[in-house]
């Protein structure tokens, strides 16, 4: 059984509907756009992230045309993620052919094949009992990851660091693993140390929203944290990426969201000021045992 | 001004007065206790933790007289903590004096006395400008660390880990730190590393509910990450210690928390399940910079 997170944003006639993730593990909601404006707003709301932007840009470039005029507002609304490699992408294939929607699908579909195939490749690389620690959310990848495993001959188990402030690892991770019957646990961030130590866990996957060619990656803040502890502890450390840029990773706007996030999810979370959040951390390429990339398509 | 935190644990008449911890920011309301069973209640549910469980020790034994009896059944309820250390040093300064009330005032008025003295010990290592990373809570002592270094001509501000799943730093050191006006933000858990890398904060201090005189320390789960975070980024990392006892620290029961409590505070919690929940986590001395003690005083 798939996630519905594997397609968090979906096409329909002249509207986007987008699963409201800030509403899961409660609700699963979605949230019809069809204006540049409406998807700016669910964008930078944090209501989809990670493959759903990716879908939602796709998508929105359909309905507003101006692609370029897409690229740049998403961009100002999550600095962090490469717009800019999804609006060449587009561009090029559209020139080879008129129709943008038709295009798109295709792209998708190439999308999802090829995560589908990264799956497996990293599958091909886990011990036979893999416990794998992970953070944040995949996009459903991980139940690609497990049905690659178990046609393999292996199992796993999953350790899901629950990610605060968003708690995206408790809210969608464990979410999905659990209603597609995957063994998962879920920890606080702080404890992942001890779970090394114990060696309760024998390798990191963590996705990732930039990379550069060099092997630096930019992901959920808590993913630098991860690969110092699992170099210290020698855990192998699996980054998929998409994409690597010639660039210097440093050069990245790292978003800065704003602090009263930080008391999300929490009890009265008004009263409390005074927080730092920066979104994203940076893992340099030393730390990181194999890149699985998803990119060769849009290559060539 | 200091905080209701450095003595949150009081003796009044035949009643104990227990600040209720897990209240907190949202009320300040204390718990009456004149039992043996009501001090064990408070202590299991967290009521009060760290430096309010040994006030709470020290006069559930004036009020229920057979003090092995408390620490056996202290220990029962949390395990990790040196309870029998308590035992020990309250029958050694009995035997010498009849009225346990007066022994037990007496050996509180010394903590506070040794607590204030080992604040100012730490206080003279730190940099004139100390930004100090930290993780749970202090019972007030970062107030009396921020004295000391004022008085000595220094600055500070705290970067305080918010701690999950308890929240304590969250929900009792920015609040004691914000009422009496010192600098301080919040940080989420898996935040620390960026703020290491970015040289955000220079010194880490952190408590201990264990150590042994090898220098190895118990303290809340997240603090062994933070002293491998700050040993690689050559952060100095500060341990405040008492009664270091000669043992191996890995024979110390490590308490397990149920699992529901890793979504306390959390809306809607009761809905997610399977969780793991180590209350603590062993640091090594070799990740530990300087040793604060405050035993001195039951010593000879």
């Amino acid at each position: 059984m798939l996630s519905p997170l594997c397609f968090p944003v979906r096409l329909e006639e002249d509207n986007i509907f987008v699963l409201d993730e800030t509403r899961l593990p409660f609700e699963e909601r979605y949230i019809k756009v069809n204006t540049l404006k409406g998807a700016l707003r669910v964008l930078g709301e944090m209501k989809t992230r990670a493959f759903g932007q990716v879908l939602l840009f796709f998508y929105t470039c359909v309905l507003h045309k101006d692609i370029d005029e897409v690229a740049s507002t998403f961009k100002e609304t999550r600095p962090t993620f490469d717009f800019d490699r999804l609006a060449e992408t587009l561009k090029k294939y559209a020139r080879e052919k008129e129709d943008l929607r038709e295009v798109v699908n295709r792209i998708v579909k190439e999308f999802e094949k090829n995560r589908i195939k990264r799956a497996k490749k990293l599958a091909g690389l886990l011990p036979a009992q893999a416990n794998v620690l992970t953070i944040c959310n995949l996009n459903g990848e991980l139940i690609y990851i497990y049905q690659a495993l178990k046609e393999m001959g292996k199992s796993a188990c999953f350790f899901v660091c629950e990610t605060r402030p968003y708690l995206q690892g408790t809210r969608l991770t464990l979410w999905e693993l659990n209603r597609a019957n995957i063994p998962v646990r879920i920890l606080c961030d702080n404890q992942a140390a001890i779970l090394m130590k114990e060696g309760a866990v024998n390798c990191v996957i963590v996705g990732s929203d930039r990379s550069n060619k060099r092997g630096d990656i930019i992901n959920k803040i808590g993913t630098y944290s991860l690969a110092i502890l699992a170099k210290y502890f020698h855990i192998p450390f699996y980054a998929l990426i998409q994409f690597p840029k010639d660039i210097e990773i440093e050069e990245i706007n790292i978003e800065q969201r704003q602090e009263r996030e930080v008391f999300m999810w929490i009890e009265k979370r008004d009263s409390w000021p005074r927080a730092i959040y920066p979104a994203f951390d940076i893992t340099p390429k030393g730390f990181i045992s194999d890149w699985i990339d998803i990119s060769g398509k849009f290559e060539e």
